[in-house]
């Protein structure tokens, strides 16, 4: 069994007025935080708190953009030309980079959110487009993703860090997709469950399948959500549970 | 005299479908590009595409921000808060500025853009607070702005460089605030009379404002501006004036 | 003493994803609902659910426009021209009465939103503006705000019927406007104090401001926020000592 | 042949300082004006000016509502559901009519725009949840659209009056859809042609395919562009060409 593994959350997910999530909280759980870049979330006095609390918890700054999407929180398929999208995603971690510098740190590495999350997975001009920029922008950046995806493979070839993502508090398919919200077991609220999952995806590197089989995930990070009712109730009885398991909670970046 | 001059102006303001200025033809003519940064203007293909100019012309590079107001093109009073407005700045400066890296440059300077520009004048509180987020993010990094204000005496007294800059096609009052638009004088639009006033700032430091009176305005930089009809025109005649008196149009960052 | 008051509240001032206030439960406690109408809050999504609580709980539904502001919630002054904000707030008061109809009702008066709000105090050009034009889209709705201002005048004027506003959770000044936040008594967050409150307005038509001098203010209308981790307590509060005195809780449009 | 012909095009698709198109002129030369309602492109200003220019020049005013897209023009798809998107646009709608009342007139139909017009070609459940929401908000209102389309079955299944139209200065596939553009024939920009093809679509009721067979499509409405650079000569000729062969140009609604 691995010696660390990272914790990741999206967070930084305000809006001026609106407020979501514990934020205060989680970052004192995660090691790594995808904060939210203005396209779909994240205004920048948010984005210079969030960097703020990065440095004042030892967490790893992450960006996490999205598409420009305030009203769909970037959750909704946008069809946007890859060389679009790629200098979109650039943007917004070049804002979210010079307020870190406010703060003390830096972006250290990148998790494309929602739909461009789900986009990056399977459309290859996408994924080396975005990948592509944002070498070009900071070689040294890491990316934060699903494993087997486009946006693995563009990482790899194109020579930036990537590490493989699990979600502890999601179901997953045979194929290794999410399980879709409102089938059972696609969502795992129960902070114990959430815990167990955990420690199966850390000790065995993968986790078994809403049909039973065995999917294998080799997860560098594990990623609990930031904005639920019950956020961080799971992400700290994740924490408890792997510390308690003797892994230290640690930046992949 | 001086042996060089910079020549300004504010470029990249298209969003999107919505077309503005001979962007293509300005770059030609300017030694620094003022780029809009997506809050009044300019998306980021359009500020890509700027930094790809401007390094094709040789042009420095600046970022532009303004007021969050897309429909109002920044040019309306909106009471930000300093430190809202400070973290709006660096965050337009960042995005600029990593879409300078995908071209192979770097943001050089700032200039604040229209009714934050006025505001900077005589806001003592904004001007320094955005002038010291400037300076944390980059201390590198120059400020363009209007003599005699809050912002030159915020970025000598924070340590960063200042350029004055002065406008050729903009008439003056005696206290060295612009003609309202609508006064006789207040615009320029004459190639050759821009022309005139641009030799005589570079020549006597100074020019003659609306009541006849002498106004000392010691420029680094001469404002053309990009988005009028007549732009192109007035920018070509400044430039030959200024080349043809031995002059070099040189960026001052 | 009269027999009846209406209860307003600011509503339906979610954003996509970003959820705010007890909807709700505060639709079943006010007889009139301010809702907010897309550009300092409120999605048509929100819009429409609004205007269907509007039928379901019997409540007056109005239009509650701001400026174009998301990131600010419409609470910071923002400068625009009297006949833009004009044109604004009846594009505004048309998105929700189209979603209305949809419902099955209408909307029945205005009110102004946040900085727009202060500014229909002082400012006639606007207040005017404003009016005329709700008055050209529709005369039969009318307008609800805060007494001796410009746009009570305006209203007045106009043609259109005016309702006096008072607060119940905010203290005042001798001059009737609201004690800035921060000072002591500015904000009534104690339920039984705010229905003190409630039923002294109601039964003297007046307050005592926060030198402790009697104001008039003859209210048509009281208003309780919705937005606040105890309003729903404040709106409970206030209508059951008003009911319990023997006045009907009754829209005034 | 029918007596009377529609001429419909595009308009009010400026936004802020961002101005496209000569609307003044083309209001001179069309009977319907499809006016932007604020998601895609129009702000309030630009929509109240244009429903003036609709009661000055004797023209029908139609709604024009688009995905919530101002950088991508609402070219691009976007995937929000039915039952939101069918909000939008009578919150779309809701706002230019409130603002042609001030103008003194109303809107008459609804033609959608960009990536929604085309969604509503072939999505059924997006047609009716748009369809049966105009029809809810004001069932006097028509629609118009491209025949044998979802949109038109939603629209007659309604009972909502539907206008069918043919683009004269586009290609068309032997499917009846538009030939992609980058293909020969695919962008008409000869007046002459387009006046051609205007005509041969009024006199046989069809067009010629880019494969050369017949294509059906019976327009009660032929629709020219408005924001390209030669649509003004283009508008003039077809105009000309129709009224030169005894064609009344004539609002369908």
């Amino acid at each position: 069994m691995r010696p660390a593994i990272d914790l990741n959350s999206d967070l930084g997910e305000s809006f001026g007025a609106w407020r979501v999530g514990d934020d205060e909280t989680m970052f004192g759980l995660v090691s790594s935080a995808n904060v939210a870049c203005g396209f779909h979330a994240g205004d920048p006095i948010t984005m210079l708190e969030s960097a703020r609390r990065a440095v004042q918890h030892g967490v790893a700054l992450g960006a996490h953009p999205g598409y420009r999407d305030l009203v769909g929180f970037g959750r909704r398929a946008l069809d946007v030309a890859p060389g679009e999208i790629a200098a979109e995603v650039v943007a917004q971690l070049g804002a979210l980079d010079a307020l870190a510098r406010l703060a003390g740190t830096r972006v250290r590495y990148v998790k494309a959110h929602g739909a461009l999350y789900h986009r990056l997975v399977a459309d290859r001009a996408a994924a080396y487009a975005v990948v592509e920029a944002i070498a070009a922008a900071d070689p040294t950046l890491a990316v934060l993703g699903p494993r087997a995806s486009e946006i693995e493979a563009a990482a790899v070839a194109t020579g930036l860090v990537f590490a493989r993502e699990a979600f502890v508090d999601r179901g997953y398919t045979a194929d290794g997709s999410l399980s879709p919200r409102g089938e059972p077991g696609a969502i795992v609220d129960d902070p114990a469950a959430a815990a167990d999952r955990a420690l199966e995806l850390v000790e065995t590197g993968g986790i078994t399948a809403d049909d039973g089989s065995r999917l294998e995930l080799a997860p560098d990070s594990l990623c609990v959500h930031g904005d639920t009712p019950g956020a961080v109730a799971i992400a700290r009885a994740v924490r408890v549970a792997l510390e308690g398991s003797g892994l230290r909670i640690e930046a992949f970046a």
